[in-house]
């Protein structure tokens, strides 16, 4: 089945707000074997009967999302119906339940918000719990005359979007799509290793399977490995994946790096302290995005300059003047300080030139020395990152929360 | 113009990565009078083919994303280059650049790196600065025998698109838009005040104004306000506007809250230090996101346990027992904690319950102080935001910054 997602919308286009329809339809039509094979955004107006005509023939389902509300720029109902050659026709239910909800409300009904109660021939009605726009399904062929495909036309907001399609659009997908038992999907996070060795270490096997899919995606820090095919593939795919790359991948789940380090924390109720340098802040605030980290993280420091080294860990002044503030030997003596005046288990630190300014000739911009202190002692990593500041920023605490991970494991 | 943007990548059409390049790119060529006419998101592979040559006839001009990495799935360059029906040349002076990037960071070259260094020919090279895939421009029929738009050819990761739009795309822009002189741009950043109060502060007489364009946005813990128009009516405008709301904007030139204090502090050549418990750290970050942070930032200080509120900050214990970490006085004396052990002007201090747990009758899940001590004396503030952790965090942060720059103003 060849699924296509046209998204309706000028403040999409105008960049004033982020599309989600697309990342969260398929999400949610992956588990029927459905893959989206194209979106589209176009603006309100004429625009969406010329993407829904051209994509007739290309698709057998294809989701709308927006301009179903009670504004003038909200035309997605009458195109579809006059596309199909379908009467709009007054549904006196629906015109009762939008009455009732906006009453409740006290909102005043106009001509424009009773409009939603007119439906094209032959679409059947998706409830909307959450605003008084609601979803049409028009089945494939609703007009015998013409070969259209499936067709649904879903509102705009997401938080009326995404609950309507949970409870509404799923059933109706369970009925008109044969379920294909044959595909499933996996997704490796993986931390330590680039891009490019992942493909070196896996790639030529991983291809000489007849039937698999697979993917590359390199986020900062991290590499997504993604594979899809039939579940014995699959199997036979994942011994070879893990067989080379387990070490180094931390979720198949989709976790982010800090919910693996907090979780490994949480279990075998240990607790981290951190003390940062040039990542500023960005460590503790990672860690502190997930849920429950109060159980395991007691404290960061945040010491920007050489007095608060001392001050807030105890980092002595002779070493910060014989090796400099960045450097492994204060980068060690950093996450002591840290685990010491905190009482924790473990304490990462980070120290750095994140730039554009402060770089030399033995220390450039994009330096940096990280460290991992815990009471079987202390280990510290020198990195190179020359890069703007916010990636020099998610690397370094990538590599930090790294180096925990792996000692967790 | 007509402005079309393809997006390549699997991992958008599977939902693993939010797609935010139509957001940035719509933002970045709308002073040049530019909208995005259409947007497209297709898999790697061949469907960028079928993308390309649909839009060629629709186009002057097509942003294309992703595809140009090492990796067997990228294949944007080879797509186009036989499209147009173009030889791919290799490029020396670019294999030597990539070669100088990777053997400075280590990363061991591969025949798929170098891939990279071969391009179509006739484009020219977009560098790139944060990866190794450069982007290239094609400009309107490159090949005389076929008429073919304006194409730009852009990495796929954000942290290397943007700044390479920024430097390198904006100024062919430059060269290939007429600009239309007769209309101007004014965007009113502000911090304070609601979408609504803001719209009810200035909204009838802007409108009033013929010719104006205006439009909100609520972002986190701030209003866009944005209008568009010739330059008569936008000074006419912004007399309004700055009669109005003139201590709620932050900035009329895109700047973030926390570069605005970071320059207002390094102006008045005062220090700042930070005691963050909700905010755990995001504080901090935001402030040293701004570079040349570090001549006004001393120290933050992320006390998540009582216990580490009393250690780093001396805040007393008693003061926690009767009052409560969440409360008026805590939030007090951590502010005036971290200014005395640091030494800064000035601190700012958090702390709340940012949920998902945690939260009681009388303290709600969304409830927080803010507070800020300088040598005049400290002052605090109630906050309420249920909501999700993330969104707690940008809001908290955005009073407190918002706390401190209109002392400084």
């Amino acid at each position: 089945m060849r699924v296509v997602i046209i998204n309706t919308g000028t403040e999409i286009l105008l960049g004033d707000v982020l599309n989600t329809h697309l990342g969260f339809i398929a999400r949610a039509i992956f588990p029927f074997g459905l893959r989206v094979e194209r979106q589209l955004a176009v603006p309100d107006g004429a625009a969406i009967a010329d993407a829904l005509s051209e994509n007739f023939g290309r698709a057998n389902l294809i989701f709308v999302t927006g301009g179903l509300g009670p504004t003038t720029d909200d035309v997605t109902r009458e195109i579809t119906a006059e596309l199909l050659r379908l009467e709009l026709v007054h549904e006196p239910v629906l015109a009762a339940s939008i009455t009732e909800r906006l009453t409740t409300r006290g909102i005043r009904l106009t001509d424009r918000i009773l409009r939603q109660a007119m439906v094209p021939n032959g679409a059947q009605i998706l409830p909307n719990e959450n605003g008084s726009a609601v979803g049409l399904y028009l089945p494939a062929g609703v007009n015998p005359a013409l070969n259209s495909p499936h067709l649904f036309l879903l509102p705009g907001p997401p938080r009326e979007l995404q609950p309507m399609f949970q409870q509404f659009v799923l059933p109706f997908l369970e009925r008109i799509v044969r379920r294909d038992e044959a595909v499933s999907y996996r997704n490796y996070r993986i931390a330590g290793m680039g891009e490019s060795y992942v493909e070196e270490a896996v790639g030529a096997q991983l291809l000489s399977l007849a039937g698999l899919e697979l993917g590359y995606c390199a986020r900062m820090g991290e590499v997504d490995l993604r594979l899809i095919g039939p579940p014995a593939v699959l199997a036979e795919a994942d011994t070879i994946v893990q067989d080379r790359l387990a070490k180094f991948i931390f979720s198949t789940s989709g976790e982010s790096l800090e919910t693996v380090v907090v979780r490994q924390l949480a279990r075998s109720r240990k607790t981290l302290a951190v003390a940062e340098s040039c990542t500023g802040g960005f460590l503790a605030h990672r860690l502190t995005n997930v849920p429950g980290a109060s159980q395991v993280f007691l404290a960061g420091y945040v010491t920007y300059s050489n007095e608060a080294k001392t001050a807030a860990l105890g980092v002595s002044s002779e070493a910060i003047a014989q090796h400099g503030a960045v450097s492994e030997v204060v980068a060690g003596m950093m996450a002591e300080g840290a685990r010491e005046k905190s009482g924790a288990d473990f304490a990462l630190s980070t120290t750095g030139i994140a730039g554009p300014g402060g770089g030399s000739r033995e220390k450039p911009v994009g330096t940096a020395y990280i460290a991992r202190a815990s009471k079987d002692g202390t280990i510290a990593r020198h990195l190179f990152f020359p890069t703007d500041r916010e990636t020099f920023k998610q690397l370094a605490t990538q590599m930090a929360l790294n180096l925990l991970r792996t000692t967790l494991t």
